[in-house]
């Protein structure tokens, strides 16, 4: 009697465990969509136009040019925004998956194909956070020895609204990393 | 009798299975060590000197001066060494403690740690490649929009080293994906 009590307490405390381990699981998913849409978002959204005074020579008055800053323009942050899209993507298609499939225990291809998409996924995220900070800090700061001048001071809100992005996007990278973490610690659970 | 069998015949193909997972790890956490490793010499030492001729004025003959190009003058070139140099060190910590400890089934806790930790350095490098890629692109073509010119039609041998070195970090990432997809097949082998 005892140990079919034993039994019933232990059922239950892996049911809960399991679902909490599913709750968790689609709330990092839909935190990853929201992140990597955000920033796709901003970024897609972000440009800006700025009319500056070009002094030619001294006897004539200075032009005036309108310079514009577009995230078409640097093949960094179009990868960082093709890469968001794709991770938000995602991000929304494994969500309704996990939904449905995750508590099918029999499903085990499908969640091993899971958690190797969640990681190429974050390797992308990753890859492109990389890259469009690279940028960014020659953007910020310029570089003397390629003699790559500096642009944030002419296009201030553009990258600062670049910056905003990039944070967006390492969050969600680390969503994605978080995901892998859960379905180890899960599988593990299972080991035992 | 023939349960016995039976079960003698499962448990040598759990062993056969287990050693050829613990021999993928140790020669994946080789080539990690190795591919990384090559990546940070080729980087730390990678530098170009040039003459350039620049003419000042049409009066004067033109002025030879040099030029280098080093790792330490781009912000995402000494990440991306110190990326791979981080890795390196740790392919070489883990694969010692992978030889001892992975066959050890009661260590959950430091396999746990060692798939994260995996996942770390994996992310670390890809954000490596991502950054120096990014520049490698602004090295290669330019940037007409910002007026960052290009680099590598001066430093030649530079670029051309710097991108094996792109390509050593790429697959030694791939590789450190490859060590989680492999203790994710082992924990939901283990699972069954």
């Amino acid at each position: 009697m005892d140990g079919v009590i034993e039994s019933d307490v232990k059922m239950e405390g892996n049911a809960r465990t399991k679902s909490v381990g599913a709750y968790s699981d689609v709330l990092l998913r839909v935190l990853g969509l929201v992140l990597t849409m955000i920033a796709a978002v901003i970024v897609g959204m972000d440009n800006q136009s700025k009319i500056i005074s070009l002094k030619i020579t001294d006897i004539l008055p200075p032009v005036q040019i309108t310079v514009n800053a577009k995230w078409q323009y640097m093949s960094a942050f179009v990868y960082f925004l093709v890469s968001n899209a794709i991770a938000c993507m995602y991000a929304a298609t494994s969500l309704i998956f996990s939904m449905k499939e995750k508590n099918n225990i029999k499903n085990n291809m499908a969640l091993l194909a899971l958690i190797i998409l969640d990681l190429l996924i974050m390797g992308l995220l990753f890859s492109a956070n990389g890259a469009a900070a690279a940028i960014g800090v020659i953007g910020l700061k310029g570089n003397s020895h390629a003699q790559w001048r500096k642009v944030c001071d002419v296009f201030g809100t553009y990258c600062h609204r670049m910056t905003a992005a990039i944070v967006m996007s390492l969050l969600g990278s680390f969503v994605f990393l978080l995901l892998v973490v859960l379905s180890v610690l899960n599988l593990q659970r299972k080991s035992k």
